[in-house]
């Protein structure tokens, strides 16, 4: 039975497990808690005394391992629908002694082979018993090279331990290094190990104390799968049933956001008061029925219930998250009308240009001239007409005339233009060219120039080349909409997207920058500027390529951290105080032209707590095409990425 | 004029260069530096006032560079043969400074493309001016991905500061981190950004004082292609004369033997006495033609002729330096007639044997019992007789009476084995028996079982599932020869191995152990020991998997470092004190069977000055097949390489 409704989409975060003990009889474990009101259970498969090296060497061939029931005692759809299994959790593969972990070893390969055999969807491997796991990971790492699909949650308690500031920055307290733990570090190496396998990820146990807010943003980029709270870090309210302290209800609120399902594990610790007002011995069988954790799963379900529902243009974008798109090739390809159809719609942003024209139209001609003099606007990239008509509205808002010339290279919107402006009567005062603007020869120099060329990384679909093409035909004091834009980049932690680029395998897909709306990712240090354009440019040895070096520190408490690339926005200003972009801090308001666009790391990247992260990045310049580079050299250096525009670049 | 013939082999090591100030005569400064004794010049091709943004706009079109002549003024084989290019030293890609960093960029990739048009072999970089070189290091990557056959020397000091020990266990003094002066640090920074392009290599600016001997170990495995010795860095010794300390005569003779050439630089610093006994008019020519430098070229050809000559063991091995071989499978394939000549000319491992039989046979039958007792031996993979030959020569040496069975599965073998039993006349010694002697059924039980079936890394070739095998038909309290063997592992940095596998571009290749005379490589730490095999082996429950989990740490002095991978040896136990191996500590003299094996990493990794290393190795069994996994988990986790043998393995 879902937790609820609220969010409207289809996220796993709805389902809640619970976590049993081992019990042979799995038909009474799943209807037992199927009815108290969970989804799935997570359970042990196999009696926990078992040990290979106990069974006698004659029985070893013939003998039926413990394992709970047969695979007919459920259906398939219920193996793989409602089971999630416990790997037991004696296995410790990394342990000194030899029978033990050959034992592990032995044991964990059954209970995977019998997992994979019912299908199920998921298995829960136990905690790596110290610091040191390689072992473990190579077992794992084998049995992953060859499983179907299911996945492994590897269990991996939430739990950093923390050191005031000043330590952490001379990483020393009375000369002697901090042994600081943290669990994540534990993850790290195993999944470093296992190379990033798709299949492997994680379950968080949760504890009644939490790293810090920073140290806990870590794991959004990780694939964390599901949290395993237990009773134990319930608090009680005031009429004695469980709730959860302010920071555990957003850390919950957080994973069902990111379709992390939660798993109730433990006894129940809270004594009910008993229910007054109800016939007991009417509803004996219920009551008799009733779950020992139903209170416990209620909050959640509460919580669940009264989260704010998703923004329509959350719901909208759903489908887009974390999904990679290529960057467009607006010069060199044509954009079909749906392109046309979604931008125009981004209502906002025509607001803001018909904010920054009025505001131009009204320093560039004083209201005593507004009647006498009439100023000539172009609107370079005309498109389907968007930027014609907030510029005429602009026009009309402030009483200034205007003579708008349309300029657009693709011959196909030119049509829709034509007929637009048919349409609405514009004849007069637009006149449309059907051209190149970086080679139109115009007829008469403009007052303004409006455009709207921007990337999600600002200049990566090539404005500042295009514009420097069309300033020719502005008037020396002319105006461009927009005056400059910026660049931002910040790094990020995001598994779900390092895993869909290595999917290709080839390095092309890895120096490709990719337009994606971000959603499990960790922003890890703000974001900073990169690259700014200001138009028009008149410089005498004026030159597009740039080189920028950035150096991000991580908040002290995060802990080390991997980078998978970084993610990139703009901000543009259209004139004076009217600005447009996307990057995060300053974004404008339910604008959805733009998703962020996201540079990858060939291999990523372990930054250890405190250390620096220095990335630099250049936009290079050849005769027919614009490409970036890009690289970090600390803590560690990667390969420069996409030398000479090998694999990405953008087409002049 | 080559400095000598010492080496007797063709080692590049023989040329000496000098390098030279700008000239625009360049037939004048190679005629004057070729006539001095030289056999090459570095020398700079550009003016060095020559900046591209004081060229006026007007002129940048159609000016000629100031280049040192056009290519005509030498022949395209004087230009390649003896000028490396010296690339302008003001050049610097990393500045502050805007113009500089853009003209240092023009100026780079004319100067390059120039001694490109040339087909000039090297040319030499200038030195990083700091310690962040990301601009630099992307311009360099850029002209490498679309360079001809030209090296690129990147030119490094050879310079680190030194603390002392407990400074640098602690990391600290008083507080304070040290700063640490590595200049190989810079280079791996500028390599790794490049890709460990197998173009980009190093020369290496040997300064009058010298860093510890495990810091200039590390150098050995990297691409280093020439010492540039300043005049400075000379001593004068009691004639006046120029001389080189010892430390600095030992770095040259390593240099030396490494193919690593030398060139001299800076002016003169000695005031050589006049030379007493010669006509000084007369030789008037001779004497002003000589060339200032010549006294120091005298001493490095000095040093370099009485070098002691290379033992004829090595010269022999001299093809197959650094060559990547794949390991034997020697019980799926039969082994060729030329690889048992081979491995029969090694008579040192055949005394060896000869001395163990010998003393076995002592200890299994006393000198009174030496008349009446017939030990029977059996000689497993006895190929074509050479353990035959030396057991038989071990019982007359001993008197004692032997019955000899050869075991032998390839058929070819046997054929040669029948020729040699006639030939020799022991037909009543000497039983032949074609088979596989995991499945030959014994007419009776041997007192001695002898083989030779190790491979480079001990285990590698299947001994011990070929012995497990064979001891059925050994008495119970019979003697294995060789009785025990053990596997030893230490981490090497080999960039020329490194760039081999990364030739095949590929998994496989980076997850294959292969067998190699190793030459240019740096041990880091001193090898373990990794798994031991003990022969019979009557254990219950024996298996042949293993598991090894290895701490290297590298002595403080060294600093930082990169791993290429892990230097594998064995070394066997044949029979009491009688061993034989290759573990290079212990490795028995004169022995050329095996070279040592190795074992590369997908990447390199870097490790930091004071940190251990953690490997771990799996000897892993299947049903058909035996193979090894590894991995690294600190200071940073690597993959697990090989896992279930995907790559690499022995079919059993």
């Amino acid at each position: 039975m879902p937790l609820g409704d609220n969010l409207g989409d289809k996220s796993d975060s709805r389902y809640c497990g619970v976590e049993t003990e081992f019990n042979d009889d799995m038909p009474h474990v799943l209807s037992h808690n199927i009815n108290g009101g969970f989804d799935f259970v997570v359970a042990p498969l196999m009696e926990p005394g078992y040990r290979p090296s106990l069974i006698d060497n004659a029985s070893k061939d013939s003998s039926v391992l413990p394992f709970a029931g047969s695979d007919l005692v459920l259906s398939p759809s219920q193996w793989s629908s409602h089971v999630v299994g416990k790997i037991s959790s004696w296995i410790d593969l990394d342990a000194e002694d030899d029978t033990l972990r050959e034992d592990s070893e032995i044991a964990l390969k059954q209970e995977l082979a019998w997992a994979s055999h019912l299908s199920l969807q998921a298995c829960l491997l136990p905690t790596p018993k110290g610091p040191s796991c390689g072992n473990y990971a190579r077992c794992v790492n084998q049995i992953l090279q060859n499983l179907n699909n299911m996945q492994l949650w590897l269990r991996i308690p939430l739990e950093k331990s923390e050191v005031d500031d000043d330590d952490a920055v001379n990483g020393v307290t009375d000369g002697m290094a901090i042994e600081i733990t943290d669990s994540w570090e534990l993850w790290n190496s195993f999944r470093v190990l296992c190379e990033h396998h798709s299949q492997l990820s994680v379950a968080l146990d949760v504890l009644s104390s939490l790293p810090s807010a920073n140290s806990l943003g870590r794991w959004i980029g990780e694939p964390v799968k599901a949290a395993i709270l237990h009773t134990d870090s319930f608090l009680t309210n005031a009429r004695g049933y469980p709730c959860l302290s302010k920071r555990h209800q957003n850390l919950l609120n957080s994973f069902f956001y990111y379709s992390i399902q939660i798993v109730l594990s433990g006894k129940p610790v809270h004594k009910l008061p008993a229910t007054s007002g109800v016939n007991q011995t009417d509803n004996y069988a219920q009551q008799a029925q009733r779950h020992d954790l139903r209170s416990y799963l209620d909050y959640v379900g509460y919580l669940y219930q009264k989260m704010e529902p998703l923004p329509e243009q959350e719901r909208f974008e759903l489908g887009y998250r974390d999904f990679l798109q290529s960057p467009l090739q607006p010069l060199m390809d044509n954009l079909e009308a749906q392109t046309y159809e979604t931008f125009e719609k981004d209502s906002v942003k025509y607001i803001q240009y018909q904010r920054a024209v009025s505001k131009a139209l009204v320093d560039r001609v004083s209201d005593e001239n507004a009647s006498a003099t009439t100023v000539v606007l172009m609107v370079v990239g005309a498109g389907r007409g968007p930027l014609v008509r907030a510029s005429l509205q602009a026009a009309e808002e402030t009483g200034r005339k205007l003579k708008v010339y349309a300029v657009e290279k693709n011959p196909n919107a030119v049509v829709t233009l034509h007929s637009l402006v048919k349409l609405e009567g514009w004849e007069n005062n637009v006149t449309i060219i059907s051209c190149d603007m970086r080679c139109w020869e115009a007829p008469e120099k403009a007052d303004i120039l409006v455009s709207e060329l921007l990337g999600s990384f600002g200049d990566n679909e090539l404005s500042p080349e295009c514009l420097d093409g069309a300033q020719r035909f502005l008037k020396p004091d002319g105006i461009s909409i927009p005056s400059s834009y910026t660049s931002f980049i910040q790094p990020v932690t995001t598994s779900k997207l390092y895993n869909d680029v290595k999917l290709h395998k080839d390095l092309l897909h890895f120096e490709t920058a990719y337009v994606v709306k971000l959603h499990r990712l960790s922003k890890l240090s703000p974001s900073q500027s990169v690259f700014t354009f200001t138009h028009p440019n008149y410089s005498p040895n004026k030159s597009n390529q740039r080189y920028k070096k950035l150096r991000f520190e991580m908040p002290n408490d995060t802990g080390s951290t991997i980078i998978h690339g970084f993610a990139g926005y703009f901000d543009a200003i259209l004139y004076k105080d009217v600005h447009l972009g996307i990057e995060p801090t300053t974004a404008t308001p339910n604008m959805f032209s733009w998703f962020p666009i996201f540079f990858p790391l060939r291999s990523p990247i372990y930054v250890k707590a405190g250390a620096p992260l220095e990335f630099h990045i250049w936009r290079c310049c050849g005769n027919t095409k614009v490409w970036y580079e890009w690289c970090v050299t600390s803590p560690t250096s990667s390969p420069i990425h996409n030398s000479n525009g090998r694999s990405y670049w953008v087409g002049l």
